[in-house]
């Protein structure tokens, strides 16, 4: 069997490009957001957070961007639901140290292949994975 | 009253076949998995992450094992139904760092004898508890 | 500028090669080592503590082999020589969380690329590295 | 005496100017860099790895700028400087959690008030130093 295989790797370019349009959608919705991008690894690549948002919740994106990536390239939302269903025990998968279970990260892929996450927090998990979304699909081969 | 007692400390050969039949397991059902095995202390002997696991995981895997050997070589599943038929205070023990009360890890036991645990993180929690049993049916004395 | 690169990723197959020439060197010169190999991205993914191993070195040597990642794929044996022509200050670096800034572990390359990197621990730091390095010699492109 | 007094406020608009003229600078001089800017909280604001940087200097950046905020805006170099001066017991700030005491951070002063630091990490602790200096100097009132 072969020792490596070939794989894209996210740039800087890519990852700002990423950020860069969660937070003209951040803006356009009136919304104050820390924001992460991560590479395959989990390792920060890019990051920003805007004037008015969450001074602790700079982590929190970061570290939902870090689950996304752990977990094969879940949208945390997904992983929320998915622990949401099973009982208490189970969830505490949520409170293992570096994860963040709720939603507002989502994978970045490029012709298929996870590349890396974005994770945001500052609002709702709702319209954190809005701004997350937006920001992945800047993100293009 | 004596001040030793014989006992089986399992190997690095019997580690790896434990290892190795847990990914064989896995390979033919398609499924991709962190393993781990760890010794009667916890300690890690044997790990292997299959191309295209979950890179978080292999913690999990991990923590699954040694979670098996701190309650005696209960199955993590079995600990699991246990703390689930508790009311939500007890389940805190499954919170606790290093703990991870799902299925996905079994004792290795050789004459009846816990050498050590095998842990599998990356499917379902039955198919996790499935690749590792098949892992700790290979140790033989 | 690029959203991604094009770039080379260490399969189990790899890292298991890796291991298996680490574990073999060790055998024929009578050593007892934890050997740790890692991704790109310091993840880990294969590992090995040969009998009679210290028990707590295994920490240890994947720690040395992330320290190779993060410096780029310094072989930590040139970290250590770096740091040690350093004052007491610099030298910290050393002692940060996660960094193991002495000899045992080296990088993993194919075609020039940084693809990994594999750590020992359990003997001198020269007898570590000589592990390391002839894990990293066994993987091709 | 007033309650309460009025201070500048870095926007992530000034932020971003410093991490943009960081990177310009590191650019030029064909350095790989992870670079951090942080409020006078020492909360980062801003923060991107360049291509082929160390991956674990990410956290060294943002320690740099958070030291140089922790000690009052005092430039790590000079911090450095100054430990190194000491005897080993003083030395020991240098291993304090979140402490990184070497070259590479420089405050941030609009109007000769502090208003963040910037760090980078990934080439000599005098290249670092520039990077963060390129940096800082472009953020005006």
């Amino acid at each position: 069997m072969d020792h490596t295989r070939a794989s894209a790797v996210l740039t800087l370019s890519g990852a700002r490009a990423a950020l860069d349009a969660a937070l003209e959608h951040a803006h356009r919705h009136d919304l104050r957001m820390n924001i992460a991008v991560v590479d395959s690894g989990g390792v920060l690549l890019s990051f920003a957070r805007m004037d008015g948002a969450f001074a602790h919740s700079g982590d929190i994106a970061t570290d939902k961007a870090r689950t996304t990536i752990g977990f094969g390239g879940l949208a945390t939302a997904d992983l929320y639901g998915a622990l949401s269903a099973e009982d208490a025990v189970i969830r505490g998968i949520g409170n293992r140290p570096g994860v963040a279970a709720f939603g507002g990260a989502v994978p970045i892929r490029v012709a298929g292949e996870l590349v890396g996450a974005i994770g945001a927090s500052g609002g709702s998990a709702e319209e954190d994975a809005q701004v997350a979304a937006a920001g992945a699909a800047a993100v293009h081969d």
